[in-house]
């Protein structure tokens, strides 16, 4: 994909975000393409190639939302960068002047088409020029965390390289229903209390919660790997329970 | 190795293809790097260290062809490259001004020799500059594939990320000994039948053989890995039977 | 980290030494960092972020040492690399309009503080832009190997790639008390006697001793990993013996 890429733009600057998603788990891949990509600067092309229709009936699409390009398959990658939104613009990829121009293959889109498209867009193509305007993303529905006073029932969506488990529970979700209330929080094999600020507040080895980098609730220990110790994997689920006092 | 080109060309664009060649397997490096090399425009370097025999009697050479340069240890790296012709132009790299100003080591010539010969390529030196003219590539006989009416037998070469299983059986040789017959492919513990476009042709789950986007023979399930639901290693021999009829 | 360092300064030349340092490990990424820094050119920032106590009570740093500037904690990452003398400078990170202009996480500082600082110091910004000098690295103090006429007594450091076992004994160390003594080294389970200059001196499968290209004693198995084959642990002792005769 980086040779196709640089046979169209050679001066670019490419950014791997990642090559560690579990094969065919577009989930996943929205999760992390959400997360990374409102880090880059304005007018980043964003290629992201999770794609196993590839070859299949799902359309090739370019979009543009909030500054950024988007690049790749039409299954539910783009659901989290757009949320709810339509984009603000979205093409279909039908245009086969900007794919490769040797044989396309039906099982390496990413190098044959979504890598040329998005290495035309960084030379100055525009959205209109590699494809024809349509209207709206395939839309998926991802499942929501369940919320009320009594708590909130969400799951893990990431296990990071440190073994922290990242769940869909948002810090501002948390913090509309739990108002002063104390929380336990079921996950795995572990009943963890309260919130803490960072991994060091609790000792070396202990588990801890506490909203990460990301703004998600997350399971944690301290210098230690919370999925390998509590059995936690991804999709698991996680059941935060809003006890009275402030604990 | 980055550090040390780095310090010679400050600017030039850099690619990582593979570091994850099985250790001292120069065979799987030398597909990879066929399959990978052919990507990339013109004028590209490729820097390929597969190494096994490092600081002893294989010599370090540079070489030209099809417009591509090449730095690396002549020990079959090349091979498939070249095919059976020979380089445009090869050099045994024994001029010691090109190589690293501190002390070579005996253990590390990606760093201490192909390193810096690469980027001074890249600065613009010729391969003349840098090695004398030898007149040709250590020869190497990979094993080839053995093809008939009845059918052919091959071996694993690769394998994927994805579990994909890489044949050296490529769609030229498939084509010109099939004709219009139908096929069974035995590999691992599957029996497959007939050949898929892509993988999404097949349900999810399911095994397919298709031609992959390096135009070889290739085993994969849809959605699935392939290597482990069928036991298939890197070196597994696959047998292409010849059916009566077109299946 | 990277998005953080493209928003602030879009055109630098980035490279990632390694995201393989085992969690938390702040030893074995202070032996990583310096073998791999004294490589680079001068000039190069080296942002190093191997931060267990993000967060908490440790401090955010910036230094220059021998033409090179180094961003992290100050967790004894750069103990190596200055060795026992202090940096040329050394400044506290404590200029927030210096760091990501979003929120800053208690749990990423990598992304928040030290890749935007990098970042302004590669667009031009010096030390004390960044921060406000202060006197010292927090002390930080590494067991060093224990020599004398009988032998060395030392430990693994890390286990590259290969499974090659990198010790912290240096050549110098060795030389210095060696002197023309033979010598048998006695790691995991293996006894291994004598001095090699490259894998390919012993056959295929055999154990070796050799001065790495870090140059520190490594023990290595010729195309093979010492470290399964061996038991080999980082942070496994490594006994040296000197015997009679130079064997």
């Amino acid at each position: 994909m980086k040779a196709a890429i640089l046979t169209i733009c050679p001066n670019v600057q490419m950014v791997d975000v990642t090559h560690e998603i579990t094969p065919h788990d577009v989930m996943e891949a929205a999760f992390v393409l959400r997360e990374a990509a409102s880090n880059f600067p304005e007018g980043t092309i964003h290629l992201a190639v999770v794609d196993p229709g590839v070859g299949g009936a799902r359309r090739p699409v370019a979009l543009a939302h909030d500054g950024h390009l988007f690049v790749g398959p039409d299954n539910g990658l783009f659901t989290l960068i757009t949320g709810h939104r339509e984009p603000q613009e979205l093409v279909e990829l039908n245009r086969s002047q900007f794919w490769r121009q040797r044989e396309v293959s039906t099982t390496f889109h990413g190098r044959d088409i979504f890598a040329p498209v998005a290495a035309h867009l960084a030379a100055g193509s525009r959205l209109e020029d590699v494809g024809t305007s349509v209207p709206e993303l395939e839309p998926l529905h991802w499942a929501l965390p369940i919320a009320d006073e009594q708590g909130i029932q969400g799951w893990i969506t990431h296990i990071d390289h440190f073994g922290n488990c990242i769940t869909n529970i948002s810090r501002e979700l948390l913090e509309t229903h739990r108002s002063n209330h104390g929380m336990k929080c079921y996950v795995g094999t572990a009943i963890i209390k309260g919130m803490q600020r960072t991994y060091s507040d609790v000792p070396s080895g202990e588990p801890l919660i506490l909203i990460g980098s990301s703004d998600y609730l997350e399971i944690a220990v301290n210098a230690g790997n919370a999925a390998r110790l509590f059995s936690i994997r991804k999709g698991a689920s996680v059941n935060i329970v809003f006890t009275d006092r402030h604990v």
